[in-house]
Order: structure tokens, then C-alpha cells, then sequence
């Protein structure tokens, strides 16, 4: 539990170290680069929920199996190795002529990955699948120094991509040379959000290991200047607005109206009583406070899910229009307008019912993997995200990578590189690539960073009409709606062409 | 100079640092396997002829830079840099109308393969092309660590060909920065033996940087059980026995001739004497003589060219059958035998009629990059070599990966990967990319590791009947073949097709 354990290195100043903010603020940090002066914070914890089990049905239907990787696959002077942890679900598995789907695991435990992968578990009868469940190093019990892994930058050296990849690519050597009728069998990457990237860059970079990639919500393109940094927030307010133009209007107006409310010890008092907080407000909770409703408007947006589910918190269906209920008329006073900012946090927080008080330094349950994130989006994940209050709802924050850059230094002791990225990975120069199916719902603020174009015939965009953050790899359900089921459809069409190739080619 | 100064860690035992075989046996160490106890060898040292400059008109057309690179691209850790020495001539470059030929530079000092590809100098005019030799990291002047860079394997860990990709990829983005006119326009990788197994590797795993790729005489299947380990032993043999079968056999019966002379001191006297070499033989000199010997009879199938060169010696054009002319009749008695051998051998060190006497510790006059070379033949770049004195005319020498790899423990620290470069880049598994051409000669030992027959459409490969060891890449001359014609000019053909489909890409 690394977010938990808050290791940090002796020699980070106390202020830096942000264990609060990183508790605080798991979300954001996928745009860390807003929040870095706090403290590192998770994408990761999107994956985290109340209820650990989305179909508790599957969830014991797999094997928890280890495999030895090097810590170093770049170097030989480190001959350390470490357990990876996979998990394999054979029940449809047909050898010598199943499909092996490999989900490229992502930030975080990787039975909580493969517990809300439904998508995988509902296509393995028809492609006679095996599913596989790749744990990515330094998240869940893939710790690579083990309870040293956050230690410092010197043990979080291998804490990259291209490490990850290449214990896939072993993995995958792995399991075919020892899986009875694995051997000439095609594989499929398949993964959502983070996932998503590290399953379309292991096709770009092995492609002679998997035959194809599902990257859903993978937002490949929200690095350096390929988009504008401020297309993530823009499109956590469209969705507001698309509620009413009210909603994300009274949104916009509660910054300056908590601003205007914050300069005195009554109104703090007044804040606390009035968002029912657990702990009384000082003055240098304030920005915590706007960071922690901004990371619930973006949460709200990314699980906008057309189904009562539990996914960052339990909710209702289509979270958003519920929220915005409570926030139909911007032009009342500031004080009317956070007592209706209230009713609304109270859907997020509270929709049980069961909340005493709500508590800003959680947006989610569980902050796995945080610290492994705050370390990646500190160095080769660098995702700049900007708002200017206009074409969105939030405060302006300018994105100023040398701050940024400054920040992590003062954070990790190391400093990000911006291009790398793009110079190892392609960038929007991919068109020599294929077999990639690029997903997005156009309700998720990551659909903006993502492929949302064709770009060849063998490198598609498939877009999901009122979907959130990779809904089309979440269980099959009676709610979903037809845009959903038709692109899981067109996904299976894609992958089944992608094996039919590959035995034609494999023929001699 | 790393061969030269022999820098090895204290740590190793002396028997192990090996420095005077470092010397002696230059280039099998691309087939260290065979010669590894006796300790690395050098590859590279193909490269590096009496007369460093084969076409003294063009060698000094060019500007020497420097660029500086990461040490470690795949780490945050280590944010060490060290300068990557490059060279430009753009005596013909067309700025937004040129193409930029990208020379992936490998073991050895770049300004050597400057001056011998005449091949992309030939060809500069017509692209309208900016010729770039860049240099690969741990070679000539391009140190990671300047003079300690040799010192242990910690220095020594970030000599892979990973990282030399990485570091050519950064230069190419650094030159489309930087050089007017370039920002647009198509790189084609270009390289010979090892780099061109760099150059097929980098439009494997940079496509969105080079259009295509040339890779000459570039053994890509030379790992593992990809092919036989014995081809490349029976190459040599062929080249030889097509001069004459007397030839190849009077070489086969040469190794017992030397056992049975080479039981008392009388035939260590008469050995040295007949050999004309320069110091006296011991007991413990006969393993060295004999692959001393065998390197000889290597360097020549691989440098059997049609015109008199001087690449690791000056010889005359086609050296197998001038020598071949001495090894007329098999069935002869030892001394004798042994005598037409030292005549044999008098050509290849001694056509100059310069020599004295017979030097075994060199079969070519520099051992640049062989310290670099040993290192990585004993890591990544494991490539199995042996022959059983029956399908070739060498003694018997079985692969063993287990001896190898403790003797590459013992020398350097580390173990190799048997199957990590595989892995990395596909094996024969390469089918989904594009836009490389694999030439080689059918005299180049180094061909049977080689692609050979087309895989796709633009996978293509280029055989050159009677070709030696990218004979293609060198200065076109008077004396070339017509077979070695038409391959340059099938060459310029794909990348000028490369080249059109790169702007019809391009255009919106």
C-alpha cells in the first residue's frame, strides 16, 4: 500500500512530501501538473471503490500466479529480479485455438483491474479466450524493491513504461512457452485509461508479440502541446452544461463566491457548517477545499455512467444530471449558491446515506497506487492540463512546465522530460502502425488527449456517444445503451479480423 | 581508445582480462562465442585499415559536432549527459526539398565510416541529401563517462543497443529542430554490419523518425537457434572452396599439421620460422596461432572484394583466390602444408611487401571499439558461432551457452541475455513493418545470419552474387560488378519510393 505507507525520501522537505495532499487528491494527478504543488496524486484511484467487486460472479475465477522479471531489462549491471503478479482465467481457453487477451495492467492492484474488465470476461467464450491480467511494476504486490520500491529515486528507477512493456513482452514469452497450446496461439493487448496507452505502445513496439490492441480512453496524445492543455477541462464543463448551461454556470460562480466567503474566522465557520465538513476549515485549507471540489466535478464527469454504479464512490445513474439538479439558477446569492454546491457534493459523497460529514481530504476510498503515479506524471508522463475559467468552469491555472518541472525536483529529485514521450512513442506520427482500436466516450475529459479519428484502416477510432471513461470495457449490462453495445461489437468484429489475419499469415 | 588501454576492473583476474587476445583476435569477437576464453574481440576492428581514409576526396567535406545525450534514457536517476559526436556534409542538401541519409553509426570511430560508405556520398547529389554519421555511444570520441566509461560494468550499463537507438533518435529530433529546412523532410537510416542491424532496429522502433531503412550485411538472425550456428563457419569454408576445393582442404588439414608440429620445442622453433613470425613461439601461443589463423581466413572471405582495398589490410582484388593460388594440392606432407600456409598468409599481412615478420596479435592494425565490442557480444548481442570440421574446414567448436556465459561472468560482471534481443525485436517474427531492405553478399559469412529472401513487399532483400561484406556501402569504383550495380541503384530505387509515399503522407 505504497499511498498508504507514504514513503518518501529523508530528504524531502516536509512541505513537499504533501502525504495529505496526496490522500487528498487522487485523481487529478493524471493532471498532476495542476496540482503538483500539493502533493502527488493518483489516476489511479478511479479504480478504487467502496466495493471492490463490480461482478463478484468472475471475481474468484482466476488464478494468482507470479513471474520472475529483471528489474533492469535495459541494463546488466543490475541482476535483481522481482515477482510479478498475473492472474489467468482459463475456463474458455481453447488450446492449439483460443485467443490469448493480455490486459496491460495499469497504476494499481491488478485483481481490481481484472474485476472491472468485465468486457474481457464477457467476449472469452466467443474467442475462446484465455484472459490474462498483467500486474504493472510498482503497483498491487508487484514491487520491485518490495517495501523499499518508493524509497527514493534510485529505487524508483525502473519505474517506467518501457519497463513495463518489456515485462509484457517476457510475460508473453513466458506463457507461450509453457502454457500446454499457448504456443502458436495469437494475443490481443487490451487496455483502458493508462492501460489503454501501454496496451496501443506495446503493439507500436511488439508487434511481433501481440496481433493487435484494444486502447480504450488512452489519451496518447495528452503530452507536450499535441492538444491543448486546456481540452480536459473544457470537456468536464461541456458535460455540465450539456446538463443545463445553469449547472456549470453555477459552478463557474462558486470559485469567487468560496473566495469572497473565506476572508474571515465566521466565514470559515460558515463554509464547514455549511459543505458539513468533518474537520473545521483554517484559511490554508481553502485552496485543498476548491481542489477537492474541482476533483469531484472531473471524477463525476469521468464516472457519468448510464447505470447505478460504485466505481470512485456508489452513485446513481447518469451522476452528472442528478448533481445538477441541485444546481439549476446561478444568479442567487453566494450563499444560496455553495448551500446548493452542498446538495450536489452530497450526491457524490453521500448517495447512501450513510456520510455523517463529508471529508476533503478523500475523493475516493483508496489511494493504491498514488504514489507510483505522482512519481510517473513527475517524469515521463508529463500530461499538461490548463484552465482559463472561460471555455470552462474552474479557476484559471496556467500550465508552466519549469514550475512544474521545479516542483517534481523539489518532490522525487528527479525532473520530468517533457518530449521523451513523444520522441519514444511517435506522438501523432503513428501511421506506420496497425491493429489498434482507439475507444473514447465522448463524456470523458480523457477523450480529449485520445485518437478520436480514424488514422488508417488498421488504426481506428471508435467514438461512444454519451460514453464516460472507458465504459466500453466495464461489464455487459441491461442499462447500457446501444452506442456501447455497438462499439463492443465493432471491438470483437476488429480483434476477430485481427486473428484471421494472423492465421492466414501464420499458414505456410 | 579503449582497446588500447585496455582499461578492465581491477576486480577481474588477470588471466581473465585477456588484454593481449583483446588485441590479437579483433574481429571473431562478433563470433566471441568461439574465442571467448581467450578473451573479448572486436567486430569493429573490420573497420579500421592501415590507411584510414579509402577515399581520401570526400574526407574532409564534412563538419564535426557534438550533441549532448542523456547517459541513461530509459531512467530519471541518472540525469548524467556525455557529448555524441556527429558528422554533416551537406554539400548537396536541399533544404525543404532533401532527404537526410542517417548513417547509424556502430563499434568503431565515426569519422572510419564516414569515409568508407562512398555509397551514401555517391548517392548525396541525386536525394539532394544531408549525409549524418552519427556516432555510437562507448565508440571513438562518444564516452559516457570519458575515460572511466570501460572502468567496471556499472560504467558499462548503458552500453546497449537500446540506447545507442535512443541516442540517434534524440539527434534526429534534435536536427529537425535545429537545421534550417529540415523540420519536414524524410531521414533514411543507413548502416553496415552491426549498424545496420541498428538501422533496421531503429524503423523497427522509431518509424515515425526514419522513412526506411538500408540495413547492408546486417546479421539480424545471428541469435539464438534462429539459424544454424554452424553457417557461418561453412560460408567462410564455400568462399574458399569455390576458389578451388584443394584450397578450403588444404586449409582443413592444416590444424592437425599444426598439432602434430607443435609437440617439442625443435617444432615451435620451426613453426615460428616458417610462419616468419616475429616472436618465438611457446606452448601456450599454439591456441593463439590457430585463431589467429582461423580470423584470417574469416577477414578474408569477409573483405574478398573485386578491386584491390584496403580495408583491415591492403590486399589485392580478390584476395581468397590469390591466396587459394598457394594452397594448390592437399596431399602434401605437413611441412609442406605448412609452408603453402605461410605463403597464403604472406598476402594478407604482407602484400604491401613491407613486413618483416608475422605479427599473431594482430590480423588488422587498430583494435578501436573492440573493448566496447567484447562487452556487448557478452550481453545483448549473443550470437552463437561454430563449426565441426566436416561442413567447413575449421576445427570443431561446439556452442556452449553456459561455459560462454560464466566466461563472460568472469571477464565482465555480468551474464548475457541469450534471449532478450529476440525478444526486444521480433526474431523472424518482423512481418508487420515496413521499408527496409536487407542486402547482402553471398561471400559474407555474416549473410547466413542475414534476410535473404523478401518477407513483404517492402521487406524486402537484396542478394549480391559475389558481394563480400557490404560491399554495397562502399565508393562505387571502376572495378564493381555489375551485380553490386544494380543492387545500389534497386536501393536508391525503394528509398526514392520511401521518399514519394512520405510526402504524399504528408499532404493534408
Amino acid at each position: 500500500m505504497p499511498g498508504e505507507d507514504c514513503h518518501f525520501p529523508d530528504w524531502l522537505p516536509a512541505r513537499a512530501m504533501g502525504c495529505r495532499a496526496l490522500l487528498l487528491l487522487p485523481f487529478l494527478s493524471f493532471g498532476a501538473a495542476m496540482m503538483i504543488q500539493l502533493g502527488p496524486k493518483s489516476f489511479g484511484s478511479e479504480y478504487f471503490p467502496t466495493n471492490p467487486t463490480s461482478d463478484p460472479a468472475v471475481a474468484n475465477n482466476y488464478s494468482v500466479l507470479y513471474f520472475q522479471q529483471k528489474v533492469d531489462h535495459f541494463g546488466f549491471y543490475n541482476s535483481r529480479t522481482f515477482k510479478q503478479r498475473y492472474l489467468i482465467a482459463d475456463k474458455h481457453w481453447k488450446a492449439n485455438g483460443g485467443t490469448i487477451l493480455f490486459y496491460t495492467g495499469n497504476e494499481g492492484d491488478i485483481v481490481w483491474f481484472c474485476n472491472n474488465t468485465g468486457f474481457m470476461w464477457d467476449v472469452a467464450k466467443e474467442l475462446k479466450a484465455m484472459l490474462v491480467f498483467a500486474e504493472h511494476r510498482y503497483y498491487g504486490e508487484s514491487l520491485p524493491f518490495g517495501e523499499e520500491s518508493f524509497k527514493d529515486a534510485q529505487h524508483l528507477d525502473f519505474l517506467t513504461s518501457e519497463q513495463a512493456l518489456a515485462d509484457f513482452a517476457e510475460l508473453i514469452k513466458h506463457l507461450k512457452r509453457t502454457v500446454p497450446g499457448a504456443k502458436n496461439q495469437p494475443v490481443i493487448a487490451i487496455g483502458g485509461s493508462y492501460g489503454g496507452m501501454l496496451a496501443a505502445w506495446f503493439r507500436m513496439k511488439y508487434p511481433h508479440l501481440v496481433v493487435g490492441a484494444l486502447a480504450s480512453s488512452a489519451p496518447i496524445w495528452q503530452f507536450d502541446d499535441l492538444v491543448p492543455c486546456g481540452v480536459f477541462m473544457k470537456i468536464v464543463t461541456e458535460d455540465f452544461r450539456k446538463s443545463s448551461p445553469q449547472c456549470s454556470e453555477s459552478i463557474r460562480r462558486s470559485w469567487k463566491a468560496i473566495n469572497r466567503h473565506s476572508t474571515t474566522g465566521s466565514d470559515l465557520q460558515w463554509l464547514t457548517k455549511t459543505f458539513h465538513l468533518c474537520s473545521p476549515l483554517n484559511f490554508e485549507d481553502i485552496t485543498t477545499l476548491k481542489e477537492w471540489l474541482s476533483e469531484t466535478w472531473v471524477n463525476l464527469a469521468m464516472v457519468d455512467y448510464p447505470y447505478e454504479a460504485s466505481f470512485l464512490q456508489p452513485l446513481p445513474a447518469w451522476p452528472v444530471t442528478v448533481v445538477c439538479q441541485y444546481l439549476k439558477n446561478p444568479n442567487v446569492s453566494d450563499t444560496v449558491l455553495l448551500q446548493n454546491i452542498f446538495q450536489a457534493l452530497n450526491i457524490y459523497y453521500n448517495y447512501s446515506g450513510q456520510a455523517q460529514c463529508l471529508n476533503i481530504s478523500q475523493t475516493a476510498t483508496s489511494s493504491l497506487g498514488a504514489t507510483g503515479w505522482g512519481y510517473q506524471s513527475c517524469t515521463e508522463l508529463v500530461m499538461p492540463i490548463c484552465s482559463n475559467g472561460v471555455d470552462d468552469m474552474f479557476e484559471s491555472y496556467i500550465w508552466d512546465f519549469d514550475k512544474f518541472s521545479n516542483d517534481c525536483f523539489n518532490q522525487w529529485g528527479v525532473k520530468p522530460r517533457l518530449n521523451w514521450i513523444i520522441t519514444l512513442y511517435g506522438g501523432k506520427n503513428i501511421s506506420s502502425h496497425s491493429n489498434i482500436i482507439f475507444s473514447n466516450g465522448d463524456l470523458d475529459p480523457w477523450s480529449g488527449g485520445g485518437v478520436t479519428k480514424d488514422i488508417t484502416d488498421t488504426l481506428v477510432a471508435i467514438n461512444i456517444p454519451n460514453g464516460a471513461h472507458h465504459l466500453d470495457l466495464r461489464a455487459s449490462t441491461a442499462f447500457d445503451p446501444s452506442t456501447v453495445l455497438l462499439s463492443r461489437s465493432l471491438e470483437v468484429k476488429h480483434m476477430k479480423k485481427w486473428i484471421a489475419d494472423f492465421y492466414k499469415n501464420a499458414k505456410p
